[in-house]
């Protein structure tokens, strides 16, 4: 019962250390994940890293089937979204054992996933989620009518920019490309209206977009500050 | 009086059917329109996507006829938004049929207009329109003011900038083009200030410029939280 | 006593139509202006605007005569914000009449003050005027620190960048364009930080900057709808 | 005692002399630490900057001291944040006396440190800092999901990009320079995707990011327009 306790509360100082331990763990694996991608490593890196990706590999294992053993609904955690994230995080190692090296380079994306596995732990999320349900379906208007705007947008531009520059505005899904970059005002530069007639056409997106793409945002924010308001 | 009830209302089964039916059809012909403005498509999709707009728009023009047959007040709905916006989906289709090809390719920039029946079928929109109302006064003179701080932005920048990169700041109107990108912060990058002059210029236009043009969407969403906030 | 009513009031008929033909005119002059900024312009339209500036500012002027001699407090108005403005709006006119033309040209731009006159009009404004009084103070303290985050991160930029980007980063003050580029999330892209100090630099800027930045509109949109709902 | 009331209040009209004085004085040390970073400055300029810039070291060399003699908590002052900036406003002019002048160039950093003093004399900064505190919690967690955002995107911009721009997306640091530009819509344009994949996955990221991005700013301003209300 003792080991269960450890591992699945965090009330009892060795829980906690238990808590923080397998966080500090997944910093790390990220952390080294991320050097592995740098070029010019030395091979003595590289051989450390190996080495070092082995061990977490062991420990997150030992960790998985702990979980597994401990709990008392043990299909339940093998589907539910931690326990397929815990197995994701290992599988990819095992899987590419025998294969050859470079699929298991596209394996490693998964990896990434551990990230997730940190923010399991913080509790603190739990004021986003609850301000974030109050305007669940406000927000899916909003991402309705921005899919909208990006749609509208790209089918304009394409009319107006598709004879003067038909390599950048082949066709409707290209043009949703700038689309993104203009109503999000990110504005990269690759992709811009050349014609009189594209570029009115973006101002008028932009007065009526820039609104739309702004407001869930602003939505969020103000749901966010009733909450904190409302548990103090 | 059944049929009246299945394609004006939608609280029986029938009538949902009816509605869900239309709206999928409209997404149907939009993925299909976007996907012919692709270059390259092979014979044999071009022949589908021909046939498969033939059939869509003989359904709208029923659904159209029907509306019509169905309606007491048939002079009202031929005329009203979404009167014109139906017959405007399925007229450049046989308006076109006669005529040159290319004349066709213009005519179905019309066709998008068919997105705005999806729109039709939203309740949820309701909620933006009440807020919308309560602040329209505000926004219109926030409309007014951004476009007044386009305008002043636009002949600052073509007197300090038209003697640097007359091609670029040709006119005050050309100078529109760069006081849109710049105040909405998107930032193309194909126009920008190379004179000390007017670079100070960029900097108290953006200074003052930015707040006006972010106040609408701050308004909207403060405004959509009040009524949001009443609902419940 | 009547013509004082129609020129300085607009609770009459005749003053309200006073009002619309003289801000009609503030448009078309502005209008016309605009036009004349473009090259290529022929011959019958330079004559057609060169006859129509000559007619608007005769108006102009004789609506500036009659301010004066109908108000009770003459130097009251002269001195006035929309005093001056009047007299700027016809005064380059009066004055580059035998000077060089060229030299008229640089004058115009006091023209464009005429805009403001377009303003005085407007009572919607005051919501906007009550709003900004209530947070002046916080906006000045806001001001205050967005300039001094433009200087820090210009100081910053240039100890990265002087080195590597000489001719972009030249000087402290040369760095201040990069600065208000990035804060103002406009970012052209005519220069950016390419050393990795600079670009890290870039990071903590960011982060710490866009929220000073953006406070600001936060501020008055909260500002505003707390009079909007004051009023209702 | 009556030196003491002059440097540590400023209640007396003593006071706050010296108080507007040493601001004075921080604010021209600023602005000649500027220009000096100008190049082609004339011999004569850089003579006379060196000879203000003795005078300025000078009296705050004596303010420093001056500060150390009138406090009763010595210790506590030359390791308090002000007494520390005090310090290091001072000390790069002396250490780098007998060294090389290039070191000095590096030292000179510190001197903008200065910047600091000016905040110091706010009051009003007040206002801000309680505002910060309630909001303190939740800030911390959007900055942490911040960053997160940014690693993620690093991530997957690296696995999309890799492949077709090597230069620009060497690793998943080097990508992160990416996830800054873009999820603050700054978007400079020297790094963008240009694999479709990249594109799909750039658009899904500033869907979810400007929101997570935006809210930290709009959560200040809310803490901020409610601790105004209170103060009223």
């Amino acid at each position: 019962m003792k080991i269960k306790d450890v591992i699945e509360k965090n009330n009892t100082k060795a829980g906690r250390i238990f808590d923080v331990f397998i966080q500090l763990l997944i910093v790390y694996s990220i952390i080294t994940f991320s050097i592995e991608t740098l070029p010019d490593l030395s091979v003595a890196f590289q051989r450390f890293f190996q080495l070092s990706e082995i061990i977490v590999v062991i420990i997150f294992s030992l960790e998985y089937l702990l979980r597994i053993v401990v709990t008392d609904r043990k299909i339940k955690y093998m589907f539910s979204f931690y326990g397929v994230i815990d197995l994701l995080a290992i599988l990819p190692f095992y899987i590419a054992k025998g294969i050859d090296l470079r699929a298991l380079r596209i394996f490693r994306l998964f990896r990434i996933t551990r990230i997730f596995k940190l923010m399991k732990y913080s509790i603190a999320i739990e004021t986003f989620r609850i301000a974030f349900k109050e305007i669940k379906e406000e927000l899916v208007i909003f991402l309705f009518m921005t899919l909208l705007m990006f749609y509208i947008s790209a089918v304009g531009i394409y009319f107006f920019e598709n004879a003067a520059q038909p390599e950048q505005f082949k066709s409707i899904f290209h043009s949703m490309w700038w689309s993104i970059a203009t109503l999000t005002t990110v504005g990269y530069g690759d992709v811009y209206p050349i014609t009189t007639g594209g570029k009115i056409f973006t101002f008028f997106i932009l007065i009526i977009g820039l609104g739309i793409v702004a407001i869930p945002a602003g939505l969020i924010a103000s749901a966010l500050t009733k909450v904190i308001r409302e548990k103090k």
